[in-house]
């Protein structure tokens, strides 16, 4: 391991050789058992190595199931396709979206998706938010809010218009209103973009959360200037909010293009999803690729992900584990006087300062809980459970991660 | 399968769902079986689902092998390095490179390999060559020569110093001369770049193959400069030419920085890798991250594939199917007055036009053969086989090719 | 005529065929007068062919005054720098700042002065205004803010961090806050600016003008976050408004940089100026240059302007003329309840839409009055007289101007 | 003079504090006479203070000709178009060109002709070649070879698509065949640029010189790949080698556009052209401006110049001259054994290194001769004597040069 490159976060950080997992624990190979309060950075919603998507990803691979089946139609695309039409999609939007299965990482499913909507819109640039994280690639980093992230770059990015997000200006600012103005103003300085990007829970940068009022006047806002909306629902979707996709509890005004990843295989394949309306399916062949597009090992797991998510057993714990997650933030924010963003099963601490934050994240560890930092600075911890967690470990959990920010805060 | 994006480029194109694989064979979902003779665009150098590596991968699942474990240090990436240092690395090159599991997508690899180059000397240019190709994300798009591909970029891909590749100028031209009086000339107009990029063989570019001779003297002039010399062997390595590593018979002198992907797992499993001169590991905790960087299942298929490759009994195979192609270029040189260029398991076979390639593909398809075409127009067959094929069975196959293209150029 | 390029603005809108000129007055070739309301956009704010600059003009080339001498030092800057320290600097900015004669055209002031400033600072990006003006090269334009002018520069233009103009968000709103958490905020996407470019009244985006108290404050913060202030004061400044710069009379805090241009050389000969902060001063020897920077013959002329201006009997021209402007300001709101912004001797007429501005322009044009458009629509008629026109002049023209504004919105 | 910033790059190397001019020679405040051999950086072709041109200019203020004009039709800019269409342009191009008085510095002429050529073309990328060099602004210098110059952006420059000049590769590259290729070439990385801007004589970039064939090949390469060619003769033009034009003498093929200005004015007056072919005048109404464009003193001037030009004792001198240059280069190549590049009065001196360079031009202004280095070290010594200075003269200061070199040489 002292031969890994320097630039990893969390190996040298927590120092122990991982070697098994299952459901919310990770064990090292001296057999510690770590709690993965954060679901592996949002890729285990679903715990891992999850009894049911492991025994039928091993029956698949008994069968000779196609792995790699470059962009082929597939009998493992085409079943996803059907499950998330018939299983998850409300009636209003079946049928309306097409499918691209991009290159397997987040930041590969935003850059397609801006792709789209450059060519469909003949504009080059991106309208993004304060605090929003959109992956590490040029054209994903430049949406990105954090500077050192940004400058990390080691290339110059440009084309982001970067819109205040809801609560930026304070409460009492019409932030839609604001947008209107600049986007449509001919001597504002901003062109009209091609696309505006955005997060219904800004995960990374903070956990800053969106109203559905706001929610529905942005995307409403993007149809009237005919700008592209994106939700990059990576982090915050599939099921990590309170369904699988996080719009869905904002409005009936879905987006133009969703961007998924992490969770979607349900089994830390890597997996990255556009949906996009079909008018918008512009690109011609070969106009976007890359060789592990569409990996069917990770869409046959996908496909059974949404079976599982639809079943009413794993629905109740999941309803259960909202409730704890709830009862959590408001205890913290009434006992604590500390300030808890999120919702559903995503999360923010607000700490005082970085270096409490980086604190309580090492006093957590020493007590094998694992938790990570996001916001500017970073100040604020993180909690994001495996969604499939069994609520009185969850609860038990959260009740160590409440006594240790307690002895940190005297 | 109506669904899925347009810009599919296989999935109209072949027509076909497919759904099962083994060995060289891909299998739909009527049990038509294809033989696929570019293993699935350099994926599958070792067929799909090898018995060996299926089994493995489906014993590591059983024990709750860790699937995705983030940047943490574990014990697959642990076992894959030691294999790489201790079965493939000569002795001289042991211990001097860093590994970083990048977000799993070559080009991905070639964006931290860039990264790695730029911050290490402070500068911004790229060098790279004509017919390169090295991915779609903005950085390793600008490298890229072909312009169909950069135009699909739909943003601008700045900092591209391009060089001819050895031959472009003619036989007679030096241009390794060429590229130190450029490189070096104050009002040239190219920049000191931070990094050389190349491939041994530019197998989307058209299969030119560059001689020991230029390879070594281009290694040796990024010493003199120093500039970043970044070996792109996402396709032509992982045992398609004639080693592990292609530039590996290309004499002692080995880049400073080296990407791979593709058949990397062994398994058809996203992966990448980035190895670098140990004084290159220069980016911070953090500067590049990724999702699925370092997959922990692909990583332990990769250390089993390791262990096959170095096998005695597959690499008798392995010499033998090189033999196959070989008589199979001088004949197609000799009989038919093609040229074919390549070395190795990686040759292409050059149509006289984009036109009788488009139909030869089609004719082969017919015949349940499975190839796809490079090269600027595109009009080169590229020829790429799984490298543990039974040589029996690849002769055959090769013989139905060779059948096809006298058919088609009569 | 007709071989011109159609691209001329003014050319083929008015039609007519200039060939002498004098005070405010221009003549075309069948001796038509044409009274110059908007001092040929600003750089005749002197008249035309002012008798005394004139005869001053013609002595020094009698007696082979130097014309063009490269950047030698020259005994014409000289004079104006001893004169613009001596009759113009308030004593507490004396000795405070290096000149840069730069290329004869503002957008070339502007130019260098974001050399100078990310030289200083190491830094590329530039925070500027909604609305704001500042040329038509990549960098300049890269900070306007009308839509129309940078899609014209049919190039990328990147780097500028656009913030609200005082009062762009509503009056409520305190902007200033806004730039510090922005620009302070290590994930709110502005990565902090090499420099911060403003103009005090906006003259082309529309005659928004500043208050004094947000003037200081911009550049106290500038100071704190340590930015540096540019003030574009190429169209404000040499008497537009209240006095020489502009921002003389917005309080004691002066800018960093300061460029100017336009009515500089007082004849409208090509000159242009940066004006740095000693510490400022760091390029090195040849890292700007341009053919005609320091142009002698205007140089001489824009010392000779300085003398004028300082003229207790010009001054007292002036002062009426400031009081002419302001009654005909203040009577146009109040007869008529047009907004009339601006201060001094630059004021905009806010006329209900784009299409009557150029109606009026049109009928003004007829009464042989010239006056141009400006703001985003381009909604606003700039009143921009020489200053040195004769009061009584100047309030007969106003007169007419009002009498044909008021024929157009009966 | 200690308050100029010390970016200049003659002030503090020459260390004189200049003050008239008259023919050859600059005159300091202490009278001290200089030859300027350079012809101030190619400004003065005519010498300083030309006696006709400064008497007709004299003339044309007292009569309060217009000055700044803005882009108003003028009796000016009508006379100079009429002059070089019947005085300069040959029959066969005689109407065929669009004129564009474009801001005043050579820069902005070479910015302004981009503009045009990628609006028609709808291309973005640009052509140019090793040791070209076009000016500072952003585009311009993108396409300028000189690292220095380039660094001294401060910010990014794409778009430049580099060739090798002719001669770059040696003298048996077939230079013309390889630009053809490599712009053609789908997959050669270079996509096809708006325009391709030469010099005929790379006068900054060390005096090298194309031949009339390459030229002719050049410009028909364009005309087949359907490429904008642009002939920048800023420095080359205006009768600096042996017509008006550079061009002129390399064959019946002329440029799309033509982009002049430096000695344009006769008179040391900023100014600058750009000439294009009537169906290249594609740019909208403002599309492109800039307050002093078509200055019409400098106008009238550049007209009263065409006629000096054309003037038959004018052209006495001038063909006299050039017979002097030719001499004295072919005297110092076989003497001295040094390269002397360069045609008509234009001549580089090729040093053996950069530092024999700076010492000879140290010697020279000891002696009171003014000249100035070019080429990529720089170790060129350009020689560019106004070419209206008395034959006689200009021998003897030549002889002067010669004998301080070989001084050196020994």
């Amino acid at each position: 391991m002292l031969s890994e490159s320097r630039v990893n976060v969390y190996g040298a950080a927590v120092g122990r050789m991982m070697q098994t997992a299952s459901g919310p624990y990770l064990y090292d190979t001296e057999g510690r058992a770590f709690f993965d309060l954060f679901s592996s950075a949002g890729v285990c919603n679903f715990g891992h190595n999850h009894p049911t998507l492991k025994r039928k990803l091993i029956s698949y691979l008994e069968k000779d199931g196609l792995v790699h089946g470059l962009d082929y139609f597939s009998a493992s695309k085409n079943r996803f396709m059907d499950l998330l039409e018939n299983l998850i999609l409300p009636p209003t939007e079946k049928g309306r979206y097409h499918y691209y299965f991009s290159p397997p990482a987040g930041t590969l499913a935003i850059e397609a998706a801006l792709k789209y909507a450059r060519k469909f819109t003949g504009r080059q640039e991106l309208a993004c938010f304060t605090n929003g994280f959109h992956g590490l690639t040029p054209n994903a980093l430049s949406l990105t809010g954090n500077a050192a992230k940004r400058r990390a770059a080691y290339c110059a990015l440009p084309h982001a218009i970067r819109l205040p997000y809801e609560g930026y200006c304070g409460s009492d600012f019409d932030s839609v209103a604001h947008y209107r103005k600049l986007l449509s103003d001919p001597s504002g300085g901003a062109d009209l973009p091609a696309a505006l990007v955005l997060e219904t829970v800004q995960a990374e940068g903070g956990c800053h959360t969106a109203t559905a009022r706001w929610h529905t006047d942005v995307l409403n806002l993007c149809r009237e200037l005919r700008i592209v909306s994106i939700v990059d629902d990576i982090q915050a979707g599939i099921g990590r909010t309170e369904s699988y996709f996080s719009f869905a509890s904002l409005g009936p005004v879905w987006p133009d293009i969703i961007c998924l990843s992490k969770s979607l295989s349900g089994m830390g394949l890597p997996l990255s999803l556009v949906m996009m309306r079909k008018e918008l399916d512009v690109l011609e062949v070969g106009e976007n690729s890359g060789t592990f597009r569409g990996n069917c090992l990770a869409v046959e797991s996908a496909a059974n992900t949404l079976e599982l998510f639809a079943d009413p057993s794993f629905q109740e714990i999941y309803r259960h584990n909202q409730k704890v997650l709830a009862d959590f933030a408001q205890k913290l924010e009434h006992d604590l006087d500390l300030q808890v963003r999120g919702r559903g099963l995503l999360r923010g601490v607000v700490m005082p300062r970085a270096e409490e934050a980086r604190q309580l994240v090492s006093q957590l560890r020493d007590q094998n809980i694992l938790v990570e930092t996001c916001g500017g600075a970073p100040e604020v911890i993180k909690i994001m459970p495996p969604i499939s967690t069994d609520p009185e470990l969850l609860e038990a959990t959260l009740a160590t991660f409440t006594h240790t920010l307690k002895g940190q805060l005297k």
